[in-house]
């Protein structure tokens, strides 16, 4: 394997897919931080709006390994990293290279500009992903298009987001196709609760809701409970169901998924009868794996394995 | 992420088990060089079983990218890279650390022992996943034990060909569990022919020969065909099947999966029929699953999804 700007691309890009969807209506973001010899100081991700810049995470991760500085562990606001980081650095970053899978952010928004800071730390050299479409007048030294199709793929719900909506299918399902009973991990329940919290419709078939008889909200993140479109044609449903329960929630009966519009993050929870009845439909544009009761054996750790596809 | 001694362990882990079971009969191992300030030099594995072991392919790395010397590319027998680089190292190694899946060999086999390497390139620290039993005499500075468990995992397929036997079940499928068709990409089945090339035993189901016709072996690689366990009650096949004509293989017919006892490397091939059929009896070892018709679009190539599972 060749250690190049690609290999530490790379590495940005797989951080960055462990938090797709979860960053709505932000964009997934990674980054890795290398430094002057070439060692590897920092690799991290944009986690969830509100929270800190792929960026900011890296250069506060990568200045506590060069510097053993405390303090900068306590900072969890993008501002205050962003304020420490400017008063601190006395130059350390002045011959590090920081790779970002998308260009930094060079407005003020929720937090500080990302391509501020990487002008005041005087980081020797940006190596760009996907390029944005912001007016820089900021005088870094960068290079654009590494792995820029991979880059370009990790920011394509972001990209509908923007124009329209993000639709992905998530299935859960054991390596028989068996779906029966709890298929699921804990933790892997725990991730499909975070992305019902930033989702804001969650679809999902009659026959299930039936049977199930689910909840279908974010208890388990403590995050707020989706809007629900049942796809139906029976339209009466017993309404002690617990979904049909949840404050703040707006529950959708219909045979018609033209009502998926006017949401922008819609995710689409069953089995293969379900893939089958709405692919062609809703023309869903990522599928999110949960393959149960199996475990990735690189990982040696007892969870089930989670993979977006295409 | 933190940036330490696992994270680099994991990077020599990942790459091993893009090979597991294709470096049969020698153990899967990864092995990764970090130079004196830190810097990543190589990420490497041993392939096959004649070729070099990953300390040498990462060595042999590491000092193209300190050296830039051609030459060493040259160098594709073991022998030759560990003559080559004790010739002309000049001491660069003696700030490097390796991490090295499991502890380097001390005897002299097919190839000269990795350890003596080691010792000769004055590399400074060695850090092991999974100990071997060596009695070992020579003086580098080692340290045991990173990521051991992972490590173990990954030498369980070498563990149980050495005591017994390894038997690991192979299975295709989309992501809607249809099997029906060219399920796999040219890329997978290659790998798949890899595989063969390599396992002493292909056991598949009757139903499967008579419906599919198949051959079974490893043209798509050049590789020699594994013998044959067709498990079936009904013994009575049309011997022009292409399986049944294959040179220098042997075709078992057989409701008994005890067969496969004295046979050491064996993939089992089949869909979730197979699975069920075959769990308790042979009590496989792993899970081989070619996840088809989808990609991993972490990786943004149009390829299967390949993994070990357990």
């Amino acid at each position: 394997m060749v250690i190049d700007s690609n290999f530490y691309m790379s590495l940005a890009l797989k951080e960055a897919w462990k938090y797709q969807g979860l960053t709505y209506p932000n964009p997934a973001v990674g980054c890795c931080v290398v430094g002057e010899n070439g060692e590897l100081l920092a690799v991290e991700a944009h986690q969830k709006a509100g929270l800190p810049h792929a960026e900011v995470e890296a250069l506060k991760s990568a200045y506590y390994k060069l510097t053993n500085d405390k303090i900068i562990l306590e900072k969890e606001i993008s501002a205050d990293i962003h304020n420490y980081l400017i008063k601190n650095h006395n130059n350390i970053f002045q011959n590090c290279s920081i790779y970002t899978t998308l260009e930094p952010c060079t407005s003020v928004a929720k937090t500080p500009a990302c391509a501020n800071l990487i002008n005041e730390l005087k980081i020797k050299k940006i190596y760009i992903g996907s390029n944005d479409s912001y007016q820089n007048d900021f005088n870094y030294d960068a290079e654009f298009g590494i792995l820029k199709q991979e880059c370009d793929e990790l920011l394509e719900p972001f990209n509908l987001w923007k124009k329209d909506k993000f639709v992905f299918f998530k299935c859960a399902q054991r390596l028989d196709g068996s779906t029966d009973g709890l298929v699921s991990t804990l933790k892997s329940r725990k991730n499909v609760h975070a992305m019902r919290d930033v989702c804001d419709l969650l679809v999902i078939g009659g026959g299930t809701v039936r049977s199930d008889r689910p909840i279908l909200d974010a208890r388990l993140v403590d995050g707020k409970a989706p809007d629900i479109l049942i796809y139906t044609r029976q339209k009466e449903f017993d309404k002690t169901i617990p979904l049909f329960n949840v404050k703040n929630r707006k529950v959708i009966i219909s045979d018609d998924l033209s009502m998926i519009d006017g949401y922008k993050n819609i995710m689409i929870e069953g089995t293969k009868n379900m893939m089958k009845l709405t692919k062609d439909i809703t023309n869903f544009n990522l599928y999110y794996l949960h393959l149960a009761d199996k475990f990735d054996v690189l990982n040696a750790k007892k969870e089930d394995i989670i993979l977006w596809m295409k």
